[in-house]
């Protein structure tokens, strides 16, 4: 409570001094024009802190300076796991990070991030925009916090992680110390993992001194800076755990709700635009670390056995479920999802599936 | 020329009467306001003529009707693939339609929409946004007739197409005659097909009549609508021929280029997000329409035989670097898009391809 007060207190001094400075050079306050704080999860220097800074810096162009956005990246303001405690204190107006962050508040939030063995990215997307996704986030997750959610940013499909020592068999994974946040997590408990959740920051120093057989990151443009390749060399894949996950940005509803239409439309649009880019951006980068992280840092890349894949893949079908019965918000959410799942499969398999496993038959050089 | 003049002056003289109306209600001509018209390849009725419906409403929402944009719709100023025209004779101020439209202007452009056995939609977006796509397009393509370009929606991966009769083997490819616009169809022309370009409104006809035996068409929601299966039952995949199609908006250049750092940013960001729009409407309706297709009109889905997708690979890294030799501007974009393929090619396949081939191990049901 302390700590939160601090926050509050500190927080409001610095939108005073904002609003203080910005006043001087000009009387757009008293016509109308806002000033927000945003609060991320991540940190300023990397992708997803360049994404923030310039949806913000779009908010106020677009929106000739009426609404203006000063960031602050994780542990600039406070903790990068309190971002959501700031918006609903009223510290911030709006927050960024992964919708699995936040479970500590609400049982069915993590099923908005990404469910194992469900959507890809653009089934994600599909869902959000024209499947009811961002409507049934705000109902069953989003408003009962006092919130509304926009998509923002997408790490598309991620990698299975990092190990120590290959795993080949279920028998592999008894006795497992992985780290694993959320329903993946859940999954590889039943088979005796011992699942540990660990901030990010903790996670070589925990491989490095054995604390830790292995642990799932994200993909390898942002694995290839983490330098978890200097304590695991086995580099599995698919990311069934987290098939593309979604990034959330989450609004005050009452300051989303006093936005003028013109204001929704720029923060919509800035939002959806942020979502594709962060994709785009990712999606540019992988293959390039993938390739370094094999040639200049010998990792060993490796499919998941089929055993294992088969394994995991029913237990997850009988995990999850359960999970999902937690709250009616959560069995709402997962029903959403795995409805909207049978009907993506069959053609997103014949489709950008059966694509890329044929386009290899040509074979294209430069001119 | 009679045409184009004509054209020009009835479009001018409703630009002036809309311009007339507004002026009547407002002073706010003279206040900087601009009003445009837009001119598309596109049907009002269809999925895309509602998302260039979206894009102008949206721009003229958020600029606070700074900037407005009137929609013609295919027909309803200009024919459709006279969109380009209309641009570059200043009757209307953007267009809307698809690159390989416009190959009789340029024979670059066909590259900006798709190259068979290329990029999926993930990819092109990564090379847009992050590999020097929209800068290339405009240097190579765009700009050099008059003309900015942003990607604005994006078809995802298409489908092989329809045919009367099944294909397996190569020698059912001779004698043929299909419909396949574009590079595709140079490909399958040194196969012996007899290949057809007929607009899209001629090819049901067409077909009936037995003028052709097949022909490409986009994907299941689309396909759906357009009444193909009632003479065709054979409906092959992938759409080797068009991984994924990015649709362009094209703007007069000296308009773009002056237009003020906020009207561009509220441009490029309607853009975008209708780029994003489009490809997850498609992804949203195309299983439930390919499921219609195949329970409720007894259409035989089957993959391109591997005889088929190999031999067809193989020729078009022979053809294609041919037809990109036709001038610097197609070299240079078709080096752009094989380099950028080569840095993708893995890391899709082990991510996106691998997770959509494994994924069906776990077998959700809603509880």
């Amino acid at each position: 409570m302390e700590r939160r007060k601090f926050i509050k207190n500190s927080a409001l001094a610095g939108a005073s001094a904002v609003a203080g400075t910005t006043a001087l050079s000009s009387p757009a306050l008293s016509q109308g024009k806002k000033q927000w704080i945003a609060v991320s999860a991540f940190g300023k220097a990397g992708l997803l802190g360049q994404a923030l800074d310039s949806f913000s810096s779009a908010v106020g162009t677009m929106s000739g300076g009426r609404l203006t956005i000063q960031n602050y990246h994780a542990g600039e303001l406070v903790a990068p796991f309190e971002a959501m405690d700031a918006v609903q204190s009223g510290t911030a107006q709006m927050g960024y990070g992964a919708p699995y962050y936040w479970t500590g508040k609400s049982d069915s939030i993590t099923f908005v991030a990404c469910m194992p063995f469900g959507l890809n990215v653009q089934e994600q997307n599909a869902w959000c925009y024209y499947g009811g996704g961002i409507d049934l986030a705000d109902k069953a997750a989003y408003n009962p916090l006092g919130l509304k959610f926009l998509p923002m940013g997408n790490t598309g499909n991620q990698m299975g992680g990092w190990y120590r020592k290959e795993v080949n068999t279920v028998a592999d994974l008894k006795g497992l110390k992985f780290r694993m946040p959320g329903l993946g997590g859940e999954i590889l408990k039943t088979f005796g993992t011992n699942v540990i959740n660990l901030p990010g920051s903790e996670v070589l120093a925990a491989l490095t001194s054995g604390a830790i057989d292995g642990t799932e990151w994200i993909g390898p443009a942002a694995d290839l800076g983490s330098g978890l390749y200097k304590v695991c060399n086995n580099y599995y894949y698919p990311g069934w755990h987290e098939p593309a996950t979604i990034l959330d940005s989450f609004y005050d509803l009452k300051e989303w709700e006093a936005l003028d239409d013109e204001l929704k439309a720029i923060v919509n649009h800035a939002a959806a635009n942020t979502n594709l880019m962060v994709l785009s951006r990712f999606q540019a980068a992988n293959n390039g670390a993938l390739q370094k992280l094999i040639n200049e840092h010998n990792v060993n890349l490796a499919p998941y056995s089929d055993e294992l894949i088969q394994a995991i893949g029913e237990r997850a079908a009988t995990v999850i479920p359960e999970l999902a019965q937690k709250s009616s918000d959560a069995t709402e959410l997962y029903n959403s999802l795995v409805s909207f799942r049978e009907t993506m499969v069959e053609w997103s398999q014949i489709s950008e599936g059966n694509f890329m496993s044929k386009r290899v038959s040509a074979s294209f050089k430069t001119i």
